[in-house]
């Protein structure tokens, strides 16, 4: 049975000095993953992630197929994402890394 | 300055019995990194990932935003990938794993 999903949520869990791990990375991807299951969201999968280079503002969220990373992430901004963006549709731009981006064409 | 990219792969080198890892995954997230770099496409960002849960079909590559799974991907693979998908905008479908889709609203 193929499963197809609506939203795939990257959290960077990268271990290492000045890395998202160590910035409570993994707190949010577990987080995540809780708060996906909580709600029922089968047409949302969660993964862990490696460096994209953005530590320095990290811990790092990225949202696709929107393309669109989040910085400075916390346990307590997963909910807001999850309702705003995933369900809703409209990020949190507060959150929002202007600096990466991924665009189709 | 912002980044703006137009594909992100995604190369799961999860470590661990009959994982990623052990089946290549590492060796194709290096050899995509490497290709990528040759042909000079600064609009392709490679990233390691973490499990998916497709490792019976390992080494999974996922690209986005089209939200395609590719399986069994080996490194004499990545050219092909870069060259007609990544490039071209035709997914090889030979590799396609069917079993996974991200795909928006």
């Amino acid at each position: 049975m193929p499963r197809q999903f609506r939203k795939q949520v990257f959290c960077c869990t990268t271990e290492g000095e000045g890395k998202c791990a160590t910035k409570g990375g993994v707190e949010v991807w577990q987080k995540f993953k809780e708060e996906v299951a909580k709600r029922g969201l089968t047409d949302v999968i969660v993964t862990r992630v490696g460096c994209t280079g953005q530590h320095a503002v990290g811990p790092t969220v990225i949202v696709h197929p929107d393309g669109l990373w989040y910085r400075q992430v916390t346990p307590d901004d997963v909910a807001e994402i999850l309702e705003k963006h995933i369900i809703g549709g409209q990020p949190v731009e507060r959150l929002v890394n202007p600096e990466m981006r991924v665009k189709a064409d």
